[in-house]
């Protein structure tokens, strides 16, 4: 593709062709080969900018160099995500329907802002999370038939944010704006950090953030009776309890906080209630799954990452929210230069009032592709397929007296340690974390840990695409193996 | 791709290769006969709802199938961004390097949220973010050898709240957080709507957003002295000035703030100073448009959409910082789970603490190979054809009487307007919505419009890749062919 300056064509038809076959079999050669690299890139900080130059070429450089670059310079520094070795954090999917959605989206490289900027990208996103929001039997009132709806946001950090500014906004207006020091935001100290980030960009005090205890008595979950005791405290207290976050599915450990006693006491002081289910929610298509999200019909706003557990390539967060014009009263604007006929008709939906930023990519073709390609059965069998090697790796720790699995697995995570000779906590943590730097440090498997009521622990998250139950076994022979050398040195 | 339940393979290789390579075939085929659409989607508000059906498949369906679809139900709700009679808005480049960098990135699906999720994700973008900088002659205390740095955001939306919150909270750690409502922020009335969003997001009091008035007598740049006084007149009445947005290119007409006069008046107030260039940002790497930027090197913080007029996909905008501590301090969460090694060692960047989200794309690869395959020379003819060709437009129109040029013309956007018989303003502004309107009911050629002091005003931007001289000559055709009908029925 190497152009003289008087001959740019940036987007030739048939040098579009070209590049992106070379491109398409560059990735799919990366698939085949994938297993070879380790899973957690092993390279030293700025190992990168040793390699390259300091400054932009001025002329062209070839497209075999760039990809000789990216095979020597930049895959050591990757961390393999797709990788069937890969049980860190959450999953995060690829899958060839995302990736075909991925392409087309940035081959029509529209930004969907507003319905008449193209009227598919909003119409299409809409229809494609009524869909989804049937598939886990979402009360009607989160579809877009009423006063509800579905929009993609990017992560689940946005989905928080932009519900959290809803209810701030909404309660702001009864209160006054200047009682901004006295909302209050409910959640157990297993909530995602995404609640207290968007806490701070909303400006609610750090102080008026609830995050309650939880222990093992609860395996993690929000008791509704602290909840109960903290939000009478605060209103005794002359403070406005506005905002509660429960999970299904904790990060630490997929707790799952009881939303129907949750949703009781919410409705019961009018505030709103928002489900975070970014990684579990994907199981809540399989029917023997659902329950976890019995009681979502209290909620107010439901989020699931379908770019976590559910085929579809980052980023594609999926909201629901009852009151949409919440939403759109926190974020809208009006500017003229976007002003058109049938948004000033209020005929459509105008999808930049339901999130942050102005720009918006075409998500919804990916999903919509993940969602005809592999169709319910498949997507079905695709998460107990994982759930089934995640019980499959259960059954091997508890099979090994030198190991113990910590929380109940739930879904497709393990928590598990190594037990140290002594019962001596700190030198449990310290053993589990030499044993989890000694195993990602191999390169054939990477997972990652937390700490709960102080224990360090072990976490194997299963849900990359590829992994099979010989990658389970293979993690766990390195567990073992590096247990023993951990042991032995003691 | 149709699979049996029992064989679900989402990312074998060659079955990847094969989806993959279909597809650059769909999308190259689109570019081929991307003139034949209309360039402004021609259908209904709920027009896609009838098409398709209301829920999920339960069994795969055939690739051919959702190929047919997206054809026959989707690209008809498409507004064709990447044609070359698409003049609207501001344009959104798509390019082969940065569609080959969409297409990798989506194909690694990392999720590089801090350095160790995928070192390569972090230190590229620090390398490359360096590079732009060099190229558009940024003081090296944007760059990433001091205190500074740049990072890709999603959008200039998120550019400027993330930047609005770092100095919202440098200031209220020194007047305390009670002081909120006493914050203001200052812009001209031509600044982008984001910033008005970005202050609801942040709890700015709207009372306290000055956008202050411009006129044709600055050419709708912000006057130093309209500041200065608006400043004076808070500080007296006990408000904290604290934030500034200084514009480069405004959306409506492209007015260029005095950056030099606007940063001397910021520094002596310590107030920040972003600017936003996010249109015109892009022709500063010409060393004949640097000088728009002169004063730059008082600003804060300086955003550049990449995804508008530098070939590279949406989304893509390049925000660098002075101060990265500012933005870290607003936006840092440290949770157990992403604890690691490098992280606390301090070693490394985590971008997830200079953004809103946690999750984040690969996206600086996208902006590395556009660099690389087109090179800064490439680059600058690109830019200067498009002025060129828009310095056509505005000759074709200076010399029909029937219409007049309404701004200067600065880089590659024309604000034009027909005039009535009569001085009748009202009148004026009814012809030329309904020129714009029928304008784009053709199909020919897409525009869009503004309202410059009580004026309505047609832009025609030029900028998507593939538009030539006969693309501007053939909507200048349109638009004269509409004029005379329109005038002819008056």
């Amino acid at each position: 593709m190497s152009t003289r300056e008087s001959e740019l064509k940036p987007m030739d038809a048939e040098q579009l062709r070209e590049c992106g076959h070379k491109t398409v079999d560059f990735i799919a050669d990366y698939y085949k080969t994938i297993e070879n690299f380790p899973v957690l890139s092993q390279v030293e900080p700025g190992y990168l900018h040793k390699l390259l130059p300091d400054s932009a070429p001025t002329h062209p450089e070839s497209l075999q160099h760039v990809f000789d670059d990216i095979q020597d310079k930049i895959l050591p520094g990757i961390t393999h995500w797709q990788s069937p070795n890969y049980f860190a954090y959450y999953p995060s999917n690829s899958s060839i329907a995302g990736f075909m959605g991925e392409m087309l989206s940035a081959g029509l490289n529209i930004v969907g802002f507003s319905w008449i900027a193209s009227p598919a990208a909003t119409e299409l996103e809409t229809i494609i999370l009524d869909w989804l929001g049937k598939m886990l039997k979402l009360p009607e009132d989160f579809l877009s038939v009423g006063q509800g709806g579905g929009v993609i946001q990017g992560t689940a950090s946005e989905a928080v944010l932009v519900v959290l500014l809803a209810a701030r906004d909404k309660f702001l207006r009864k209160v006054g704006k200047n009682s901004l020091g006295k909302l209050v935001v409910y959640a157990s100290d297993q909530t995602h950090s995404a609640l207290q980030k968007a806490c701070q960009i909303g400006g609610i005090h750090p102080e008026n953030c609830r995050l309650l205890r939880t222990d093992s008595s609860t395996n993690y979950a929000l008791s509704p009776n602290v909840l109960t005791e903290a939000i009478s405290r605060d209103i005794a207290n002359g403070l406005i309890p506005f905002f509660l976050c429960g999970t299904v599915g904790t990060t630490s450990s997929t707790a799952v906080d009881p939303l129907i006693a949750l949703g009781k006491i919410a409705k019961s002081y009018g505030i709103w209630f928002h489900v975070d289910a970014a990684y579990a929610g994907s199981a809540c298509i399989c029917p023997e799954y659902r329950q976890y999200i019995d009681g979502v019909e209290e909620a107010d706003s439901f989020n699931l990452n379908a770019h976590k557990w559910f085929l579809t390539n980052f980023d594609c967060s999926a909201l629901w929210i009852k009151d949409r014009n919440a939403l759109i009263q926190a974020l809208s604007t009006n500017p003229e230069f976007l002003k058109n006929k049938a948004s000033q008709a209020n005929l459509v939906v105008d999808y930049k009032d339901w999130q942050i930023p102005l720009g918006r990519r075409f998500r919804s073709l990916k999903l919509w592709m993940v969602l005809r390609l592999y169709g319910l059965e498949n997507l079905q069998s695709y998460i107990r397929n994982h759930i089934n090697l995640a019980k499959h790796f259960e059954r091997l720790v508890t099979q090994d007296p030198r190991f113990e699995i910590v929380a109940p697995r739930v879904f497709s995570l393990v928590c598990f340690r190594l037990l140290p000779a002594s019962k001596n906590e700190a030198l449990a943590n310290k053993l589990n974390h030499d044993l989890l730097n000694d195993v990602n440090s191999t390169g054939k498997a990477f997972m990652s840990h937390t700490v709960l009521s102080g224990k360090y622990i072990l976490r194997l998250a299963v849900g990359a695409p590829l992994t099979e139950e010989r990658h389970v076994n293979a993690a766990w022979s390195v567990l073992q193996e590096k247990a023993s050398a951990l042991l032995g040195t003691l």
